[in-house]
């Protein structure tokens, strides 16, 4: 099956359109009249520059409220022993979020970020709405099934958790949201994100699989041998680079909601912040299905899973914050917020060479 | 002159003392609870585990509030033409600084830091605390010497300056500031920092003189020339590593200002944020005095300047963050200050396994 027979998707992602670029000249006229030298606030200018085009030249520059998407499932893969947790732990920690006791429920909670928690998948039964006003559940099955041997999930469901993500962000527009962030949590998502890079970039397993949440180098070389498996399974859609069978085929649920937020900032106009190794497969998908997400992502830290470097070449990206992070959940998008507040502010609120009455730079000697 | 003919300075110096690393241990297994993987908060599970180190085992963990301390002062280098800008812009900043228009002000302002701005010894008129409440009138001399015709100060000066740093401290702790950052802003003082790297560290003017405000490469081989010239007018206190010596010929009043709030945040136990590469120049200098602030202090951007990568090498030293500012003014301490804050806030605020009921990791094979 491809795109085109799901009309409504296909129709969405046709009608996403790129930033006007011609708006950078404008921006960039504005960064060099503040009162520093030319540049001297480095990504900030740059990150600034990117949301006026993204926001249209609507000023003040503004990224708030934000809102974070924690979407979490459960992966049929699990049963080739490629986590050292037990799949329990995904309902464990998804109550956990939604308890507040995660990092993610931490984080956001300090920057002031808003967080609603989409159980895309989960194995465990369902939480309940009503006690938790955050969660959301989509649950389109108990967990993927194992794609290294059969697909993880129906082209249908696929489609579904993608419309899902961009109503997320479509309805979170209407209610005022001014950015989206990408989180995740599921026990063996780091091998589907890996599959997935490793599809759609032509990468090899053993170069891309890293220990997620704690494998020792026995596992990753396990890991590395069911994604290979899945990969030969599924040669069919890779070699025909038909993006939803390769997304049905290795993704999760959750991965899938996250591509569609990154698809619906971009259909909605606004900007996301995308997560780590987990979420950047997300915005691989959606980058496949659409390469004008580029102009409205911006990634936020650089995962300390090893085939990150990989990753981040295949996209050419750079990611704002380099910490040694690899826990996911949102957990980097929520560390590299502020960052983005600050490229608002310094934006909206810096003085200008004439304003301020500074002297500008004097005449140099020709170099 | 040396140090130990300024008694106080002196005594309260050799009084610094290491922060207390048997308390790591208890940190890291606190840390080791919490409901992530081990250790996937990477960096802020580092600043956490120092931050209690710091504080002697004092929780919950507070940043909070926090102090920039802005200083600025005139070089007499600038002579030599050294900078693009001219000499008055320093005196037009520290207005524009004050009047809430330049980049530390707003990022200040934004992450809720509060901010005082030390006029060490500007070449300007003096403006007036009564006008401006953060504003401190120090001003030891209407901008330093020529260092590259004599010594920048006198010992008495540099004496003064230090002193006067650690007292900022020393009262702001009494007021409950527990954490304090730096900043600084100057015409021609990445001149002065560049000099005391090279007499710090041994390091060629030829390897650390970098653009600094925006010089070309003309500028920046004249530039490397004057402190050439300036490293050798001062070479006997170089060579007889005498700190307060070279500190005194080289140095800034903004820069001596700045080394003593990092010598009075270790004398007071608490953290200190270091900006780019004028206040890693004071951090150098406080370091030489006392290598014990190295546990105190917290680097907090990579500057942009291309000594920058030797000087980190030098002083076994990573910042966190690269986001190519080169500005100074402290804005790498305010945009890197939400990471101490959300540090103590995953230490402070998270669940751990056995109170969320999640499971941890299972047996793994052997690798």
């Amino acid at each position: 099956m491809t795109l085109n027979e799901f009309p409504e998707l296909a129709e969405r992602i046709a009608a996403v359109h790129r930033v006007d670029t011609d708006l950078e000249e404008a921006a960039r006229a504005h960064l060099d009249d503040l009162t520093k030298p030319k540049g001297s606030l480095g990504r900030l200018e740059d990150i600034a520059a990117r949301l006026y085009m993204i926001s249209g030249a609507m000023t003040p520059l503004s990224v708030d409220p934000a809102l974070v998407v924690v979407a979490s499932g459960d992966h049929g893969v699990v049963e080739e022993g490629v986590s050292p947790f037990p799949q329990e732990v995904t309902g464990q920690m998804l109550r956990n979020i939604l308890d507040g006791g995660a990092g993610i429920s931490v984080l956001s909670r300090l920057n002031g970020m808003k967080m609603i928690v989409v159980d895309a998948g989960g194995a465990h039964d369902a939480l309940s709405e009503d006690e938790y006003p955050k969660l959301r559940n989509l649950r389109l099955a108990r967990g993927t099934a194992n794609m290294a041997r059969s697909c993880a999930m129906s082209p249908e469901h696929c489609v579904k958790a993608l419309l899902y993500g961009m109503d997320t962000v479509r309805y979170a527009v209407e209610q005022g949201v001014r950015l989206v962030a990408t989180g995740e949590m599921g026990i063996g998502n780091t091998t589907s994100a890996t599959a997935l890079f490793c599809a759609l970039y032509g990468l090899e397993p053993e170069h891309v699989a890293g220990p997620g949440a704690g494998l020792n180098a026995a596992g990753v070389r396990h890991k590395a041998e069911v994604i290979r498996r899945a990969l030969q399974l599924h040669h069919d859609v890779i070699e025909a680079r038909d993006i939803l069978g390769i997304a049905s085929a290795l993704g999760g649920y959750e991965i899938m909601v996250l591509a569609g937020v990154v698809l619906g900032a971009a259909e909605s106009h606004i900007p996301v912040l995308v997560d780590g190794f987990i979420s950047t497969s997300a915005y691989a998908v959606a980058h496949a299905f659409c390469p004008a997400v580029a102009e409205y992502s911006f990634l936020a830290h650089a995962s300390a899973e090893p085939g990150y470097v990989l990753v981040m070449e295949c996209m050419k990206q750079k990611p704002l914050l380099q910490l040694e992070f690899r826990l996911g959940e949102g957990t980097g998008c929520a560390a590299a917020f502020p960052l983005l507040r600050a490229s608002a502010a310094i934006y909206n609120e810096m003085a200008t060479f004439s304003g301020a009455n500074v002297t500008g730079t004097v005449t140099q000697p020709v170099a």
